[in-house]
């Protein structure tokens, strides 16, 4: 892309109730655009660190073989209703009567109508398991919308929901999915821990959080220093979340926790961090399979519930988490797996041919290796656009200056701050090094 | 993907209200689900003809430089005020209040959230033109929805909007999205006819539709005999639908057209044909900018209006619109490029261990070829299996029965019905060949 011709309006400006350094940096380098409170549009180099999450996501569902679906946003409360939900979720669910006088909601989880998609559809154990998931806007009617994507009213959800005919089964698809939701945020690069998350979660296997750590998060969460066990000491904050009941055992739990410094699960010690959750999975069990009556018949021919698990990860979350582990006083600092662009050829003076020569041809090589790739083609002084190019975060950028006179140009490193001199001739391969 | 794992829930009961073949078949072979009147859910084999859709639509609009974006899908209402369009879209225009009692609309299209986005930050002719576009569900609370995906009330379409500083350079671009728009349809392996609009559209430029040609289309079209002419006779329901002003004047055209059948561009015939409205091009001119204060400084430090051209299409219905042209009494008739999988291998009767092996053997190398390759290893009976695969519609049945005794497999073509044998050893090549 040229910078030139690329819609990406930085500005000086953060939006005047920005605290959080990602809805600062996101605002300010031409991300987002907030529309309404706790209403954002993406704008293209958002829609692109976007894309790229889901892809990971999309390759890891298909490697565990959950199969996309797309459920509607607009949802009948009927369904709502079926399952009791309808005055549980309070004012988060947004509902509105259309045309006809009909009550509906907008989606701000899909169990009901994922659970009426199967219901009927799914009626022997013998094409159980199944695992659907879909990644659509949500929108839920928070009281404070704040810290800009992190707490968003309208936000993009992967939403995921199995169906098993055994707690064995269900139980092996669940750990199927932490290894999976795993493995995705370790590929985007980030830093974080599975936490158990409710009551009967400590010391069991029922609710995980995945929680990206930074000093930031909402979340507080004990760590132990030796094993990989962590847990949520704010589980009446999710509760409320994700609008379930409220299980008033998990209080003296989360006590023991703030009272006792041992790890429960070997001779470790625990401390306090902050996390974003930005990924719950969590075994429902017949909850929602009971409520709207969806059933299949066993091996003997008896009617029995669907026992679910349900995995959300919060996509828009995910690109603000990016942000809130990984940023400076200058701006953003994406990781290489989620940068928009990984490579930004500078020239810093478009005035002096043989930078423009040399600029063009490296563009136009690493567009032909499929590599993302800005060319910053714009007039500007220098200092500027490298001032842009840090608020915006590019992984690295390559200085087309006044020392290519020499034969040399500069690669750099947005998250080091480094700049490494190369023979202009070499700064190809260098580039194919270090990508 | 193997059909045992697959979601895919065929049935022989269509829809008590269908009567399109695409509402029909693509219920009964497990694409969509109905949710309430005109919402529907897409099932995975949906999902995948969108995504296909999508993916060819992304190209395109990168080859003409356009840049994704995603504008929120709940929009305040203060835009529609500023636009005056709140009250001319009528209760098409789904509304309501959040929690704290602000109006709020669902966005129908996005003229005046994409003029929202570019206000104060695109502010000189230098950064002009520039093109936008999104691919996001829409919702229009249609009075009587209907046909399935055909006129849905959720749905999902591409909307793109260009910014100009002038006339001519929207002209270039509207030309240049014209072609870009036959390219997508072209490559999606539809018959088509691009035709005029609106009433200053006869022997104007400034509105054009797609239209995929079938039978049951709702639009009635006048195409030329001998050249690319056509037009719509059907101007003013369009009109409606589209929210925009009645113009009188197009009575006059309409029965200009109807009672005269010479091309107004050659000396051809015109003859009346149906269409699908898949796409909608148009000049929108400084419409909506002016209404929304939305300027730019020109060459001369003059503010003035963008000039806009809005650039829509009907993916979802596009997937409707396939099978309305490509459907039998079977199913569903899926082009190449818009098949869900290309290649269905059969497996006549998996407790033949020959014919296991080689099925296996086939979907292995064509998945390693990243072929979208379907292989049905269920254990029901070969009939049930060919009619569920004619439903389906998979442009190639791969057939490996008892034949293969005597070395042969055969490949059913979907659309011409045709089996041809190929030797098993060569089945690989054969199908390369094909696809």
């Amino acid at each position: 892309m040229r910078r030139s011709k690329a819609f990406i309006p930085t500005t000086k400006e953060a939006p005047s109730d920005a605290v959080l350094a990602s809805h600062i940096f996101l605002s300010r380098a031409g991300f987002i655009s907030q529309v309404a409170s706790g209403l954002y549009s993406y704008m293209p180099l958002a829609k692109k660190v976007i894309r790229k999450i889901e892809n990971v996501i999309h390759e890891e569902m298909a490697n565990v073989g959950a199969q996309e679906v797309e459920l509607s946003f607009v949802a009948p409360s009927d369904l709502w209703i079926e399952s009791g939900r309808i005055d549980k979720f309070g004012k988060e669910l947004l509902r509105f009567y259309d045309r006809k006088e009909k009550l509906f909601v907008l989606g701000p989880t899909h169990e009901e109508m994922m659970v009426d998609l199967v219901r009927n559809r799914i009626t022997s154990y013998k094409n159980l398991p199944l695992n659907l998931y879909q990644i659509k806007t949500k929108f839920r009617d928070e009281v404070r919308p704040r810290f800009g994507l992190m707490r968003g009213r309208e936000f993009i959800m992967k939403d995921g929901y199995s169906f098993h005919a055994s707690v064995e089964d269900l139980d092996r698809e669940f750990n199927a999915l932490e290894d999976a939701y795993k493995r995705i945020i370790k590929r985007l690069g980030l830093d974080f821990r599975v936490v158990e998350a409710d009551s009967g979660a400590i010391g069991g296997t029922g609710s995980k959080e995945l929680m990206v750590l930074a000093d930031s998060g909402e979340d507080t969460i004990a760590v132990c220093d030796k094993c990989e066990y962590g847990a949520n000491i704010e589980v009446f904050m999710d509760m409320e979340e994700l609008g379930e009941d409220f299980d008033a055992s998990s209080v003296s739990d989360i006590k023991e926790l703030k009272g006792d410094d041992n790890c429960p699960h070997c001779d470790g010690k625990l401390s306090l961090t902050k996390g974003i959750e930005v990924g719950h999975i969590f075994k429902l069990g017949t909850t929602y399979s009971k409520a709207l009556k969806a059933e299949f018949l066993d091996e003997e021919g008896k009617s029995k519930p669907f026992i679910m698990g349900t995995y959300g990860m919060g996509v828009s979350r995910l690109v603000a988490a990016v942000i809130e582990q990984h940023h400076d006083e200058n701006g953003c600092i994406w990781t290489k797996e989620t940068a928009p662009y990984t490579i930004n050829i500078m020239i810093s003076n478009v005035k002096d041919e043989a930078q423009n020569t040399l600029g063009e041809e490296l563009y136009l090589k690493l567009l032909g290796e499929n590599i993302e790739v800005m060319i910053d083609d714009r007039k500007d002084r220098f200092g500027f656009k490298m001032k842009d190019a840090e608020l915006i975060g590019f992984p690295f950028t390559v200085i087309i200056g006044k020392e290519l006179e020499n034969g040399i140009v500069q690669i750099f490193n947005r998250a080091t701050r480094e700049k490494i001199s190369v023979p202009s001739g070499e700064i190809y391969k260098k580039i194919m090094e270090l990508i």
